[in-house]
């Protein structure tokens, strides 16, 4: 005997009804899933039966059709965003995720350099650092909310923005989201895929390119997981009318030499100044191609638009649009620490998950949305693998305001880097292309 | 990156991380079940995290050495009754509930009348009926709710007590059975184990005898699930020092030929006077018997108690002693509707989980914990299967104060009845015995 839900809809699903179909393995009909959004968005069904549900999925999966509907019952839940008048193709990118994955930052002015507009909502996210807003609210001045009206204009005359999302957007998904942070069920393939699909799809790009990172330091550990999530998302796109693609990247290793705010920040700045790290170069330019390509702007490479200076441009208009000062200094952090090698040798492996987790112990990162990150927080990396390292050099400089977490971020670190005689077997950063 | 929980205790587990465990199919330590139960129970954890778990228990199972500390882990969360000064035996019994189980009302005093003392704390339950103290409650000015006090001077002089169940016995139970029921958690074996054991734990007695039910009235559908069941439950006890045994019966076709409350009180009242029908006299002197013997009081048959009215004047002198009245008029519903038999034959089948249904439609049970149950309402059934039927005869008749039920009790009822030409197989009562 089932206890009705409060919802005082017409329609009288009951929430534990649903619960249990999917516990017992059937089906959700369309009406139940658009129901069961519909009802947790309007808070009429409490967290609890939500949780319930979510780990039944977590378990259960969800088939396509329920996948399709659950994401359109998400991005019915608020308002969707329309670009169609700008002049230039709306083009967007998502990253899944990983340890140093600052590419957002160097990649939206790129992409708009080469003619494209990017409208880049962002988030803070609960992780090893901040989110992209919080990396460049490093920046002085800048800021994150913009109103649709101020995002509409910066997408015409710069061509790119990056900006906190406007709360009408996805509502269900702000709830669910941090229900499932903390109800363990955040590893649910289809619910990530959702999640991510629903908010790109109503921020209204008229083309998506996805970086699904896969390795230690990403949510998806297997390259079989991360292209199930990768195809269920591309599929999700297209059948929404969004042209998709998908890139599978390794995360097994931090990308460039950076995990923290300020510290990505500068170090995509320098990507930005025609330097920086080689892998942080590759993946950029790749998803941009991938971005240009999606919508007819490939008449330039956009390596030629970065190595020219032109990206650059673009990055400095965007800051300033947002009352950034590009040229400001970037905060440090108040105390370092040094890790240095301990034999000559070819460094062999560098765990990204232990980079991750020694810079959230540092402070770059947060464990609660309400917490606060360091700007000058995290971890600076001096070699990566396959170089060659000598005994006494610096491999790892700890950056924090707090001092204390310097044993805890050590300890992270303990076992996850090795100096070893030979080359390690050599890792592609690009791992496969989903369509 | 997991969010800490907000428990202010010294050993600083995260809900969420014990989520995540279980969900991975680890053993949780019995440090983390004693706080995530301890942690809930004091409300430092949410219902949405302890629902998320039920979830997860309910696809993962728990281990034995989990559940044996699950169990203890809710016993501690509160008091625990001593009955050791009494000058007789105390020996309890537990059902998992079916349709028309009115057992507890003749058992009880039966088995005070055979000398030993019977603490039976019941509930009210969300079912088909009321539970036994809704049942009990249709008699004029009896009064389920006692002191400790009362509950001791009663066993001691009367040796029967059916009373509901102080605030501090098992509180852990008593939110996480809330939880369950709007969550779809309910059919999860162990977690029906522990919320039953621990109650009946907690309550005190020397020895426990279990009727776990089997079949389309009950919980457990399968013998299979049910022996499962009964065998964790049975262990539990003696893991605890309590004498246990469990009897799995057939809850296919109801027991007796009522399903309601103040009908049910009737016909306990009937067999208890000698009468009543054949299977609810075989089940109360089964069980019965157990009780007894797991106490050493088998020197009289209960049968003998029953058939002489010594079990009579116990529930009489257990009903006064609760302020009420044997001998007042039970209450009756306003209006009946009979179902009559379409043809001559002999009764086939009558399914419990209709009748259970139909009661329920008819305001004998409760939907919601805060609505109250009709006293007059249920279903009297005029004929068991093997029994022969004539066309036009009643078979079975709706009782309800709320007319408007009629129709769909005789929904719930299309197709649970069959009138057939042969005698169908027999079924026993009484399944197995699990020790």
């Amino acid at each position: 005997m089932s206890a009705p839900d409060v919802s005082s809809q017409a329609t009288a699903f009951h929430a534990v009804d649903i619960i249990q179909k999917k516990c017992d393995g059937f089906e959700l009909s369309a009406a139940q899933i658009d129901w069961i959004i519909a009802a947790y968005t309007a808070a009429e069904i409490p967290d609890e039966q939500m949780a319930a549900l979510a780990m039944a999925v977590l378990f259960r999966g969800l088939s396509r059709r329920e996948l399709d509907c659950w994401t359109r019952a998400m991005i019915n839940s608020g308002e969707r965003l329309d670009f169609s008048g700008l002049s230039r193709p709306t083009v967007d990118k998502h990253s899944t995720g990983g340890v140093g994955d600052k590419i957002t930052l160097p990649l939206v002015p790129l992409v708009a350099a080469c003619g494209a507009a990017v409208p880049q909502l962002s988030g803070r996210g609960l992780g090893h650092t901040g989110g992209t807003l919080d990396k460049l609210e490093s920046i002085p001045g800048w800021r994150a909310s913009l109103s649709n009206e101020e995002m509409l204009r910066q997408l015409e005359d710069v061509g790119a923005v990056i900006c906190a999302p406007a709360a009408g957007l996805v509502p269900a998904d702000r709830r669910l989201y941090a229900l499932r942070d903390v109800t363990g069920t955040v590893e649910s393939i289809p619910l990530i895929a959702s999640s991510i699909m629903s908010k790109k799809i109503a921020e209204g790009a008229s083309a998506l390119v996805l970086d699904v990172k896969v390795g230690s330091g990403a949510f998806m550990k297997t390259q079989e997981s991360a292209r199930e999530l990768a195809q269920l998302m591309v599929d999700l796109g297209r059948g929404e009318g969004v042209t998709t693609v998908a890139l599978l990247t390794d995360m097994s290793v931090p990308l460039g030499l950076t995990a923290g705010n300020a510290l990505e920040v500068a170090e995509s700045v320098e990507v930005l100044a025609g330097g920086g790290p080689s892998d942080v170069i590759e993946l950029t330019v790749a998803l941009a191609r991938e971005m240009v390509a999606a919508v007819g702007r490939d008449d330039h490479d956009p390596a030629d638009l970065l190595a020219s200076g032109a990206a650059m441009d673009v990055w400095r208009s965007m800051i300033k649009a947002q009352g950034g000062d590009p040229d400001a200094d970037l905060p440090v952090a108040r105390e370092t620490d040094v890790i240095t090698a301990e034999r000559d040798g070819v460094l062999q492996v560098l765990d990204a998950r232990a980079v991750g987790e020694a810079a959230r112990r540092l402070g770059a990162g947060r464990a609660r949305k309400e917490h606060a990150v360091q700007a000058g927080a995290g971890v600076q990396m001096h070699a990566k693998p396959s170089l060659p390292v000598q005994a006494g050099q610096p491999l790892i400089t700890l950056h924090t305001d707090t001092p204390e977490g310097f044993p805890s971020a050590r300890e992270a670190l303990v076992g996850a880097y090795q100096i070893g005689d030979g080359a390690p077997e050599a890792r592609p950063l690009i791992l496969d292309r989903v369509t």
